[in-house]
């Protein structure tokens, strides 16, 4: 790992937080991908031992009790925390929530701030976040049917959205929804907070994603909104400038899935080795010595040094200027990363063999569910055509 | 489809398959792949209309009930059987049972016809084939720690084996286990049948794999032989022979994973341009209209074209001249046909964006579970360097 | 090599054509890619011994003296002769007069067969084909400023062509002219003979290209139409229907190429074998011995076969229902096989490492000229496109 | 382009370089690759401009009259030069003399550097480097037959060497020999000066490579040493130590091969957006309103964006630590560039059409020389295993 972007205060967070992962967390894993219920108090009770060493807040403003780390300084541990499926939740820096907290700290009302960030950003409650809609790509996200309509001081919310994470057990969701129809298309949509226990807010199903519906933290929601009301006073920012709002929160939420993503080809490439190192062919010979296999592991470990690389210089970037003019940065890395993430993940499962199918390692899970990777929060070819387009602005000047 | 391998007595047959799994086994699919015991019985009705329509043993030998047809008229039929994951049970030409089938119609007693392969072709029972080892990388074969050691006229048989697929139900496992620890490396093995209900045959578990352990026919189990006996006349073959029945089994076999793996590329093009045509980017405009859609479509179209050429000009081979001449030819659809469909499968669950990464089509379970067909039966890598030093054998002359 | 596609009359024929081409023109290889003056009268002399071997006219109808071959057959011999960049010259079977040889004999006049299709299958003269011009994108043949205007019972052609390969010494060129600007855009063109010593046909270079601008038959011209007449004799088939003429062309063109490049591949195959079994890494321990090569190796055996099964399977179809209907399958060879061809070959010159990139072998020669296989007779983006666009067609019946 | 390694000093320079490329190198390019007598006085001629402008010497220490600038500050200069072939010539900072002069620097005597490296970092003279040999494979560089035999006060310097680069017109080569046979293979040879008009060193040929055997810089000399006398002053630092001083060679000039890649790429990039902007397919539509351009050239951004990160955070790491230390990334940059580079290449020549083939732009020449790039200095395969042997070192600890 270059020490390009490692920091004086950062120094000594990583190296805690690298040995709270391996002696705490790790061990958590034969449980998994097993159900929420299962894992969830083993998780609580991480938690307690992460506050109690002043290790709460990994990604928080120093306001909401955080270490107020740079986004390049928390990319990194970002990564490391990616290095088990169970890292960001125990830090509670896990998505859907960390990208909510952030958009509420920017954005929101001091009430918002007191109803639901506090407690989110405490670790009290969980969120979600509804955008998609099953009927419309997602490549145009200004294709909404969710209406907000205001009636007196609320808004009425009717809606289909699915893809919506974590929303079983969740408190609110935020919710995106047109409530500007006369608008352009781009300042149409608002983003509206709704407490799950709103009449109308209606889990239709936990979708089986990949074989699994998961439960909890690890479900991904088809949701319907039916007359679904919610005072006023939840519109986060103003009307009509939900994308700008979604804009603000993809940019750093892009850092955090690809410093994720890094995290992961990390640790796959972690046990590609040790495997090919351990694992005989025949007596003294083992796969380490196949030529193949030692070009696989020299590939991944230059493929995940440039990811890296790629990823924290636009955080740096982010740092510096703002997400705005970091958009192709952002867009670059949203594609480049999960290409060499999901090679990494097949070759190790290769290395692996008939173990590398089941779900004795985290390999097969990881193989399965991030393939969403190239998926979510726009898909690699929509990221693809953008860069594109911006490059063509470049130039036509 | 191209015609060239097209045979007059086939055409009929051909289309008929093709009728039935449209109209019969494909509306089954919205049931799967839950639960084999909510499934099976409406295979089990299918199995008697198929039998009603004659169309019982495709794979079959006119001694067995079967039409007798060649492996390159069934691969064809294989291919459409493919297209659904339900498609060979119903027709009762599933895997690992076609193997033991084959098997035991070449190289069983009169005693073994009777008592196991008649029930077996007849779709009575099922059965199981238990021969990698999870201590043992699978790429040598000959590494083996199953001992069957002659008692009198038992083999008392000793061993610890994986991916037994479909053990769970079946009423017979055929057992590659070391008879003649005395003999060179390919000449100690032999196969066995046990009987699953024979004291010292133990299910440990279904493996969990890619999220799913599976039921019945739909699992991959592992099993311990503590102690566990069968009479001598269980031999298959001479005793030090398990290698060469292994050999003769894998041929054919092979040709049915890969057409099967054809059928299930073909399906998945089906697909992914069915929904290319009909999903809208925008109003009016589908993803079919995006130019890297029509090439990924373009492109499989081609390479499926080549992987089915490929497998039936080897099946031909084959039937001409035996498996042992095709040899090489075997080798390389072994690795050329898996890369072709799991890169068609990526495509189109790619193209159907959410809808892909979830269960709502089949497209995830295929991607997720036929990752496999890389590693069983031979990793690629192992296949890749059996077909060069068949090459250079060649220029060695 | 299969043997799927040989017929008995094709058998004798293709051991004399590669006895032929092992024992006389593979030795002529070392004044390769030299000079065209030096190297052509050594292959007058071979096509001497190839007459009097009775093995002229591999490509050629009866009643033009040749073999009446089948395209399947003669697409076996083809890939034969490709193993050698002289094999086709040898046997007067080169582009681009074998596609203008077929054109003339399909829709020529008797003038024309008389004056130019005779000598041009005797070997006694060259011709070119003057479609490309440089301010359009090939991807549209019917983007055309090349116009052919009827004055009296003359065209008068004015246009500006490159890539008119081999124009350098050739007799004649066949013209591809708008003569019909009122039409349709697919009926404006026509073809047009015109002899290259006519007044105002003028070669302005030939074009440099990967570094070698050639001469005579290994030359690209880039040519200028001023005011040059032609009789209206001299139109080939209707005035207007150029562009079907064009398909008739491209088709078994198309078969040549690609059956030239699977040559190519097989004879790059062959070095890439021969070199990694000899050169040694150190004592006794060959460039075979590596397992990265041996499976580019297998790779390679296995993409080849698939490359020619696919192009003998279209050619098979062509012969049997004519180019319109394997309209699909011909596209998808045109990208299927230079991708292959190319891949092998920078794997080829990989193994062979400096000499790879030295003249001491063909390889250099093959990797920088054969790039243009993705280009000319369409782009690899032309024919995807292409082949989906016929794949939506058969779904929307 | 990223700004994270750009420091104040190097700002204005990186400026005033890219300013004197474009208006007054890019110019020169029309003549290229012509013969080296041909564009060798132009060259001189901007020479002496670049000397007024006070730029000679940007990779040179101050003692030699340069800026004394660092690894990873020259780098992003390389970056500049390589966007024309001509860059580094003009700059005196061309391969092979660059590498010669940091050798000499570090490790010559008093005479070496008064003799050989003042005139040479002056750009009086011209160098070569005599290692490969076409007997012995280069992945194993111990493998040597070239013998310097002490005699009395001379070394008699026997052996063949080929890909002895610019050694048409240099004034010395600088030899890699065996000069103590009986010493471990590492520690047998020594690295030696031989002016080139030492009777007994002769130029073979200049070997045709990719089509061209060029002359002067431009070239790849076959070089024979046949009893070729040099006194033993002409040692360049101890007996014995060649190939450590070869590593001492390699570490940097692996920097400024990559850099120099990351230039070429950055350059077909430019040229790529530039022609697809322009050429339209049809009226009004261009190049670049296709999907799949947009998503090569969206691609080749973020690839050469990793590329350069990755080569000027090793470069970071040789400064700080030293060559030895950055071994591994080292290794990584040497395969992990090529690749990028190659492919944009590709690209940016399919982009082009016809007119990539030709010799109208640069890309046909960068296609097909800069292939070796994946071959000198250890091909890929060399690399791979090592960075995988170093990372397995790291875990056995």
């Amino acid at each position: 790992m270059t020490d390009l972007f490692l920091t004086p205060r950062l120094k000594p967070i990583l190296e805690q937080v690298q040995k709270f992962m391996r002696e705490e967390i790790l061990p958590l894993e034969q449980n998994f991908p097993h159900d929420w219920a299962n894992i969830a108090p083993a998780l609580e009770a991480k938690r307690t031992k992460i506050r109690a060493l002043g290790l709460w807040g990994l990604h928080l403003p120093a306001t909401l009790g955080g270490m107020g780390l740079s986004l390049t300084e928390f990319g990194q541990l970002s990564e490391v925390l990616a290095t088990s499926p169970l890292g960001h939740y125990a830090f509670c820096a896990q998505a859907p929530d960390i990208g909510n907290t952030e958009l509420l700290h920017q954005f929101g009302t001091e009430y918002q701030h007191h109803t639901f960030l506090q407690p989110l950003a405490a670790g009290k409650i969980r969120s979600c976040f509804a955008m998609t809609e099953p009927e419309f790509a997602g490549s145009n996200p200004t294709n909404l049917a969710t209406s907000a309509v205001l009636e007196g001081e609320e808004y009425v919310i009717n809606g289909h959205k699915w893809y919506t994470s974590s929303a079983d057990g969740a408190s609110f969701a935020i919710v995106m929804a047109v409530t500007n129809p006369e608008n352009a298309p781009h300042a149409r949509a608002s983003m509206l907070i709704v407490p799950t226990d709103t009449a109308g807010f209606r889990i239709v199903r936990n979708i089986s994603v990949m074989g699994e519906a998961g439960t909890g933290w690890l479900s991904h929601a088809e949701v319907m909104f039916e007359n679904c009301r919610v005072p006023q006073t939840h519109l986060i920012g103003e009307a009509g400038k939900g994308f700008n709002l979604a804009q603000h929160r993809l940019g750093p939420g892009r850092i955090h899935h690809c410093m994720r993503w890094v995290g992961i080809a990390e640790r796959a490439l972690d046990m590609m080795i040790r495997y090919a190192m351990k694992r005989e062919l025949n007596k003294g010979e083992t796969l380490a010595q196949q030529q193949v296999i030692q070009h696989w592991i020299a590939e991944s470990r230059a493929n995940i040094n440039a990811a890296r690389l790629m990823v924290l210089d636009t955080a740096r970037r982010i740092d510096a200027q703002g997400a705005a003019s970091a958009r192709s940065e952002i867009s670059a890395i949203k594609f480049f990363v999960p290409k060499i993430m999901l090679e990494v993940l097949d070759r190790a499962l290769q290395v692996h063999g008939g173990l590398g199918m089941s779900d004795d390692t985290l390999l097969a899970y990881w193989y399965r569910h991030e393939r969403a990777s190239r998926i979510y929060d726009g898909a690699d070819e929509v990221h693809k055509t953008a860069l594109a387009k911006q490059i063509f602005k470049g130039y036509e000047k």
